[in-house]
C-alpha cells in the first residue's frame, strides 16, 4: 500500500494523508542551522548541536505520536484547523504535503479555505522560514483568525527534559511588535537568543504556554485559539512559547500570505544588550529584514533550489527504469546529503542527545557525498583525523562543536583507523587533490604533535598491524563496524554500557571483518603511497596486504563462508560450529568485495551460502540462526529479541557490499536483486509494511525470526545511504574513480537495457552512453572517449579538459 | 481560593476538583517499593531507585499537564470516563481524590455508575495494590466495559527517553490469563521483570501501545476502548504497554469490585527461567496471590494503616489551632517520612534521573524523621558517613542502589562535613544510643580504613577548622548549603555544571553560613565528647567554636546584619557595601540560632533587619536586592531571574531557621508569623497563588521581585518539611530532646493559649500539658513531672520509665 507517490519532475515526495505509518519527515538545512519537519508539522530546529542548542522543544515517544512541532491553526468560526493535520487532527477537504529537496509544502484546505505553507532554510542563514497563504475559495467573505505555535527549547535539550527544579524558573521572552524573543539564560552565560516573527502585524500573542493551551489542555485543543484570541501572556520561568494571533477578513477569492521566520542569533559579549536586561536585537532585526516580502522569500527560495539542482547533476543516470533512476539522482545522494550534515545526531529515532559525530560514521558518510562537496569532505577528513591518537587508534566519537575526541566513550573500537584511509582514498581518487595527503594535522586535537595526514594514515595502517591476536587476524578492540559485537565486555549488570564496559582491549579475540576492511583498504594506502612516490611503503603495505589475505585464507575460513570472529576464548564465531550466529553477513561481504578468495573460488562459496543461508524477501539478514539466549562473551548482540538489530535484523548498511561482492563476481542480477530489496523506490509498494519513509533508508528492517518481518526503523541517518550510492553508482552503474581518472566497468541485470550517465569528475563533465546489445551482466568490450576507442575501462584523466563524450559498449 | 479540604479525622486531603492548579500528589511506599499518584491518575512507580528501576513511563513538562499514569476507563455506552478524570477529561458528575496516608482513593461517578478507586503499596511488598469498585446506581442494568492501562518504562529512565534505536527493538511481555508480564531486557543481563494482573477473567489485553491507542491518538482517546475492545496485541519492539478489558453486566443497585496489581519480582540467576525464553514467574504468583480478595486487601490495607497511625503518634499536640495540629500531627511529619524515602530524587520537579542522595540533604532530612523511626536513622547514618574521605570532606552525594558516592560531582562543598555531626547528635539525643559513636564506619566505601563514627564526627570539625581562610573564617569550598552560591567557579560557558565548574577549592572565598554552622555543631560534638568522656578533645571543640565566634563577630558582621561570605577577590558578600546582594537570610538565621551575638546584643538587630529587608506577606525571601545581572564572582545565584530560587526567592527552606533563631530571641509572636507564612496549611486559603499542594511544602515560593509573587515550585522533597517540624516541635512548641532529657520551653505567640503535646522518647511516653496564663511569649515558670515540679526545663531521663505526665506552666 501507499501513501503518496513520487513526483520527480519536482524532486519531490508527495504524501497524500497525513496517517502516515510512521510520521515521514524531511531536513531543512545545509549549514548551520537545521530543522526537522515531518508531514504532519511536526519536528524542531537546532543550531549546529543538537543537544547543546536546540531552538524548538520536541518530545520523541510520546503519544499521540510526533509531539510537537511549528503549528499553525485556523480558525474559521467554530472550525480550528491546521495545514498539516496534527495537532488539532480536524477532518481535511484537501491535505497534500510535499517533501522536497531541502524544503517542504503543505496544502490543505477546509471549508472553502486553502492554506498552503512552504517552510525551509535558506541557504547561509540562520533560520527557518515559512510562508503561509490562505485563500477563500468561498463565494462569502470569511473572517479568519491564524494562531502560530511554536515551543522553546530552553537550548540544552539533555538538561530541559531533566532538571525542572531549574529550568521552571528560568524561562524568559522579550516580545517587540511581531517579534517574540526568547532569551533564557542570555542574562547569563549565553550571547545567543531566538526569534519567531511574522511580516505583518498581530493582533495578540502568547509567551507562556500554559496560559496559550489552558489548564490541562494539549497542542490539540488551545484555549486561546478557542476563545479566538491570545492572551498577552508575559513567560516568566514555566514554559515559554511563542504564538502570534493575527485576525483578517478574506474576500472571496482573495489570497493573503504570511511570512514567519524562526532565528537563531548571537551577539558578541560586549554588544549583548541594548539597556540593561534588554537584548541587542540587531542582528534579528537585520535576519528579519532578509525576508519581509514575499519576493523576498521567492528569491531566497530560488537560490536553495539552485544550489541543490547544481549538487544533483553531479552525477545522473538515465534508464529504463525510473526507480533506480529517482533514487540516484534524487534521493539516495540527498540522503548522503543530510549524513553528511547531521552524522548520526538528531533523526525521529536519534533524539540528538546521546551522540556526537562518530569516527566512522563520518567517514563512510564521506564516501557518499564527496563527489558532491568535496571541499567539506577535506575539512571533515581533517577535522575527523585530527581527534586520532598518536599511535594511529581513534577517539570512536567527536564533538560537533569543539570536534574534540569524546572520552566519554574513548577509543578501542579497532575499524576505525582504517576508515580514515578509506575517506582519504576516495577524496583523492575524487578530487586528485594530494596535498590534502602533506597537510599537517594534529593528534589528540594538539596542534604540537601534528604530522601531514599521510602519517596518520600510516599510523592507521600500523595499529592493525600491531594489534593481531593468535590467529594474525586484528584483534577487535571493544568492536568492529558491529558496534554490538562485544568480544571483549563481558557485562552482568544493566545499564553498563556495552561500548565502554570491560578492557578496551583484549589480546585474543580477534575479527574477520576488519581483517577484509585491511585487505581493501590497505591496497588503498599503497596507492596512495604510488601517487606520493613511496614505493618502498607501498611495497611495504601490500606485503602487509598479502600476510592478511594468508591469514584470512588459513583462519578465517569455516569451509562454506568467512568466519565472524575469535572471542576472547578463541573461540569461533560465525561458524558451522556454532549452535547459533552459524553465519554473519559482514566477513562475506567485505573479504569478497576486497577480492579474497575470489581467485580460489570461495568468495563465491561464501555468497552462495549469503544467499542461501541470510536472503529473505525485504533483503539480508545480518546472521542466522539468530542468538535466542544472552552470550555473556558475545555482548549486545545477542541482547536484542531475535531477528532486530544486530541479532538477525536486516540490518541494511551492510547489504551493499554484499551487492558489490556479487559485482566483483560479475554477477549482475544477483547484484541488483540485493539493491532491490532494500531500495526505498522498490519497498514504496508494501508501505504499510516497511512503515518508514519510502524515499529514504532505514537502519534496519525486521528479519525473518522477528514478529514484524519487514518492518523499517532508524530511518534517514545511516550509512546505508552512502554505502548504497557507492554501490548503485560505482559497482552496479560502474561509474569508478580512480586516481588515473574515472572507471566504467557497470554490472547490472541481464534486462537492464542501455543507459546513460553524466558525472562531474574534478574539472571535467562527462556524458556516458552505455549500451549492452548482448545484454551481459559485466564486462566492457570497447569504450570511445570523444568517438575514439580506448583500452580498458579507465577514462584517462586529462588535466583541464571540459568535457568527455563516452560511450561504452558491454559485451 | 481553595480545591479540596483537609479531613483531619481520617488524615486526609480532600481534592474536590481535578483541575487543581498544578497536579497535586501522594506518594505511596515505604520501603523498596515507591509509586507517585496525583489527583487526576497519573504517575509512576519504581523499585528503590528512580532511575534505575523505573516500572512505568512518566512524561515530565508534558502537555497536557501530568502525562501518564495507571489509568482506568469505564466505557457506558458511548461514554467513557476515568475516576481521575484524565486522560479523557470526560466531565465527572462526582469527583472526589482523597490523599491519605501512603493511599490515595478517588469516588467519582458518571451516569449513575460509582467508581471508587483504593490505591496503596502494602508494607513489605514490591507492589501497588488497586481496588476498583463499580456501582450502578440507576434503576436499569448497564453493560460496561471496563479497560486498564499502564506504559511500561524501560526500567532505566534516562536511557529510556533517549536511546530510541536500540529501545524501539527490544520490548517484550508474556501473557498468562490475566497477569501481564513486562520482560524488557530480562534476556539479558536483568533478573527482574513486572507484572500487571487483575484478580478475575479478562475479556481481552493489549500490549502494545499503537494497538491499543490506535495510530496518532493519545491516552485521551484510547481506539481499543472506543471499539470496546482490546486488540490481543503482543508488543514486540516499541512501546510495551499492559491493558486489561473486563466486560461486565452490572444489575441496578450491584457493585462489582476488581483487584489490579503493579508487581516488581526478581529471580536468582539459576532460577531466572521457566523454561527457554519463558521466565520463572513463581515469586509473582506467590504476590498475586497475597491479593486476591477483598478481604486479602483490606487485611494489608488494615496494617499499612496501623503502621502510620502507630508512627504518627510518636509526636502530637492539640492546641487551639487546628492548622498547627494537623501540620504537626500529620502532614509535616509524614512530608518528613517521603523526604525520608525519597531523598530529592524522584517528584513531580525532581525527575528521579539526575540526582543519588545527597550527604547534606539526607542528614537534614533526618533530623525531621528520627523521632519516628530511629533504628533506620541510625542506619541511615552509617551509609552517610561511609561515603566520607578519611579527611572529613565528603561526597556530595551518593547512590541509593550502591550506597557509594558519586564522583561524577565529587566532594567541595564545605559544610556537608558538619552535617553529619548534626544528624548523629539528633540520633544519639533522641535516643540516647552512644553505641552509634563507637561503630566501626568505613572511609570512601573502604572497610580496611574504617574508623569509628566518633572519628569521623572529628574529622567532620577538623575539616573545617583546617580550611579557613584570611578572615579566620570557614573556606566556602565549591558551595555551602546555598548550592547556588558559587564563589570559586568563574563559569562562563553555558552547559558547565555550576556545582563542578571550577576548582573545587579555593584560599580566599570564605563561608559566614559555614562559620555559624561550626558554631552550632561544634558544641554538639563537644557535648558527644562529654557523653563519650573525651573531656580534652570537648575543651578543644568548644575553645575552636569561641574561635569561630570571634572570628564571626570580628569579620562577619556588617553593621546591621551578619555577613553572607566574602568572595574569591575576599570581597564582601552581603553587605550593605554591595550593588545588589547586600543582605542574606541564611547567616542571620543560623548564626542567632547558634547563638552568635545573642549576648552582644547585635542578634537581634539582624533580625529586625531580616524583617525589614527580607519579609513578605509569603515568606522570608533569600536575598535582597534582587541580582538583576550576572555575577561571575558569584555563580549560578545570580543565573536566575530576580525573585525565583537561590535568587531573591522565598526558598522555604531556610525560613524556620530565622523563625528558630527568634525563639532563641523569645520573640514567638515573629517566630510564629514566620512559620505560618509559609505554611502549607495557612496556604490552602491562597492556592490560586500558591499553586501547590496545600498540605505540603514546597522548596520555594516566588519572591516579590518575580512575575508571579507568591507561587511556590518543587513541592514535596525539600529540607523544608525537616526544619520546618524541627521548628515546630522543638523550637515553637518546644520539645527539645538532650543528652540528659526531653527539655520543654516553648516560644509561642501571646494568644496561643494552652496545649497538650504526647511524645514517645527513648523508652517513655510522655503526655504534657503546657498552660500559659500569663499569655507570656516564652519563659518557663514551673515544670511538674507526675505532679512533682522539677528545676530546670529538662525532664530527667529515668531508664525504663514508661509513662511521664508533664505539667508545664508558662510566665
Amino acid at each position: 500500500m501507499k501513501f503518496g507517490y513520487f513526483d520527480d519532475s519536482r524532486k519531490e515526495y508527495v504524501i497524500t494523508t497525513p496517517t502516515t505509518p510512521l510520521p515521514w519527515i524531511n531536513y531543512l538545512g545545509c549549514n548551520e542551522f537545521f530543522s526537522l519537519i515531518s508531514n504532519t508539522g511536526g519536528g524542531y530546529s537546532f543550531y549546529k548541536d543538537a543537544k547543546l542548542l536546540r531552538l524548538t522543544r520536541y518530545r520523541y515517544n510520546n503519544v499521540p505520536a510526533d509531539g510537537n512541532g511549528k503549528y499553525f491553526y485556523i480558525k474559521d468560526n467554530d472550525t480550528i484547523w491546521n495545514p498539516g493535520w496534527q495537532p488539532t487532527k480536524t477532518t481535511l477537504d484537501n491535505y497534500e504535503c510535499r517533501h522536497g529537496i531541502g524544503y517542504s509544502r503543505f496544502l490543505s484546505s477546509k471549508n472553502e479555505v486553502t492554506a498552503s505553507v512552504l517552510t525551509f532554510v535558506p541557504l547561509n542563514d540562520n533560520c527557518e522560514v515559512s510562508t503561509l497563504t490562505l485563500t477563500n475559495n468561498s463565494s462569502a467573505p470569511k473572517n479568519l483568525s491564524l494562531f502560530s505555535y511554536v515551543e522553546w527549547c530552553l537550548w540544552n535539550a539533555d538538561d530541559d527534559m531533566k532538571n525542572f527544579q531549574r529550568n521552571l524558573n528560568i524561562g524568559e521572552v522579550e516580545i517587540i511588535g511581531s517579534a517574540i524573543y526568547h532569551k533564557t539564560e542570555y542574562r547569563e552565560r549565553r550571547n545567543h537568543y531566538a526569534v519567531y516573527a511574522v511580516n505583518t502585524c498581530i493582533d495578540g500573542f502568547d509567551t507562556n504556554r500554559d496560559d496559550f493551551l489552558g489548564p490541562y489542555r494539549g497542542a490539540d485543543s488551545p484555549l486561546a485559539v478557542e476563545n479566538g484570541s491570545c492572551t498577552g501572556s508575559i513567560a516568566s520561568g514555566w514554559s515559554p512559547i511563542a504564538s502570534h494571533q493575527i485576525t483578517m477578513d478574506l474576500a472571496p477569492g482573495e489570497t493573503k500570505s504570511f511570512i514567519f521566520v524562526l532565528g537563531y542569533l548571537e551577539n558578541p559579549n560586549d554588544e549583548k544588550w541594548e539597556t540593561a536586561g534588554v537584548i541587542n536585537k540587531k542582528p534579528a532585526e537585520e535576519m528579519l529584514s532578509r525576508y519581509r516580502t514575499d519576493g523576498d522569500v521567492e528569491k531566497a527560495f530560488t537560490s536553495l533550489r539552485n544550489y541543490w539542482d547544481a549538487l544533483l547533476t553531479k552525477y545522473t543516470v538515465k534508464s529504463s527504469n525510473d526507480k533506480v533512476d529517482r533514487m540516484v539522482n534524487i534521493w539516495n545522494q540527498y540522503q548522503c546529503m543530510v549524513t553528511f550534515n547531521l552524522s548520526r545526531s538528531a533523526s525521529y529515532y536519534e533524539s540528538g542527545i546521546g551522540r556526537g559525530m562518530g569516527f566512522r560514521d563520518s567517514c563512510q558518510d564521506l564516501l557518499g557525498f564527496v563527489h558532491l562537496i568535496p571541499d567539506r569532505a577535506r575539512e571533515r577528513i581533517i577535522d575527523i583525523a585530527s581527534t586520532q591518537f598518536q599511535d594511529g587508534s581513534a577517539y570512536h566519537q567527536y564533538q560537533p562543536l569543539t570536534k574534540k575526541g569524546n572520552s566519554d566513550i574513548g577509543s578501542g573500537f579497532n575499524d576505525d583507523p582504517l576508515w580514515l584511509i578509506a575517506g582519504t582514498s576516495a577524496y583523492v581518487r575524487e578530487t586528485g587533490d594530494t596535498s590534502i595527503l602533506t597537510e599537517s594535522v594534529p593528534f589528540d586535537n594538539d596542534i604540537s604533535v601534528a604530522a601531514p595526514l599521510m602519517e596518520h594514515l600510516k599510523r592507521s595502517l600500523d595499529y592493525i598491524i600491531t594489534h593481531k591476536g593468535p590467529h594474525h587476524l586484528p584483534l577487535i578492540g571493544r568492536a568492529d563496524w558491529n558496534d554490538c559485537l562485544n568480544l571483549n565486555c563481558f557485562s552482568e549488570h544493566p545499564g553498563e554500557s556495552f561500548q565502554t564496559f570491560g578492557p578496551s582491549e583484549g589480546a585474543v579475540a580477534e575479527s574477520i571483518f576488519i581483517a577484509g576492511m585491511f585487505v581493501k583498504y590497505g591496497e588503498e594506502y599503497a596507492q596512495l603511497c604510488d601517487l606520493m612516490g613511496m614505493p618502498t611503503e607501498a611495497g611495504r603495505a601490500r606485503q602487509e596486504v598479502e600476510s592478511m589475505k594468508e591469514a584470512i585464507l588459513t583462519h578465517g575460513w569455516d569451509g562454506d563462508w568467512f568466519l565472524r570472529a575469535y572471542d576472547a576464548y578463541g573461540q569461533k564465531v560465525g561458524s558451522a560450529e556454532c549452535e547459533e550466529g552459524q553465519i554473519f553477513i559482514e566477513p562475506q561481504g567485505f573479504c569478497v568485495l576486497a577480492g579474497v578468495g575470489v581467485a580460489e573460488g570461495i568468495a563465491k562459496k561464501a555468497l552462495n551460502s549469503v544467499k542461501r543461508r541470510l536472503d529473505t524477501d525485504y533483503g539480508v539478514m545480518i546472521l542466522q540462526p539468530a542468538y535466542t539466549r544472552y552470550h555473556l562473551e558475545l555482548g549486545e548482540i545477542t541482547s536484542y529479541p531475535p531477528g532486530y538489530k544486530e541479532n538477525a535484523g536486516i540490518f541494511c548498511h551492510n547489504n551493499p557490499w554484499v551487492s558489490i561482492a556479487e559485482t566483483v563476481l560479475g554477477r549482475g542480477d544477483r547484484a541488483f536483486e540485493i539493491y532491490q530489496k532494500t531500495c526505498p523506490a522498490y519497498v514504496e509498494e508494501i508501505s504499510e509494511i516497511h512503515r518508514t519513509e519510502p524515499y529514504v533508508y532505514a537502519q534496519m528492517i525486521a528479519g525473518r525470526d522477528a514478529k514484524f518481518h519487514g518492518e523499517a526503523k532508524n530511518s534517514w541517518l545511516t550509512g546505508t545511504a552512502a554505502w548504497t550510492f557507492i554501490n548503485i553508482s560505482q559497482y552496479i552503474l560502474g561509474l569508478y574513480p580512480t586516481h588515473q581518472g574515472l572507471s566504467i566497468d557497470p554490472c547490472v541485470p541481464k534486462d537492464f537495457g542501455d543507459f546513460e550517465l553524466t558525472r562531474q569528475f574534478r574539472e571535467g563533465n562527462y556524458t556516458i552512453k552505455v549500451q549492452n546489445p548482448d545484454n551481459v551482466e559485466k564486462g566492457v568490450k570497447q569504450i570511445y572517449v570523444d568517438g575514439v576507442p580506448i583500452s580498458g575501462t579507465i577514462i584517462p584523466y586529462i588535466k583541464g579538459k571540459s568535457f568527455y563524450h563516452v560511450v561504452v559498449v558491454m559485451g
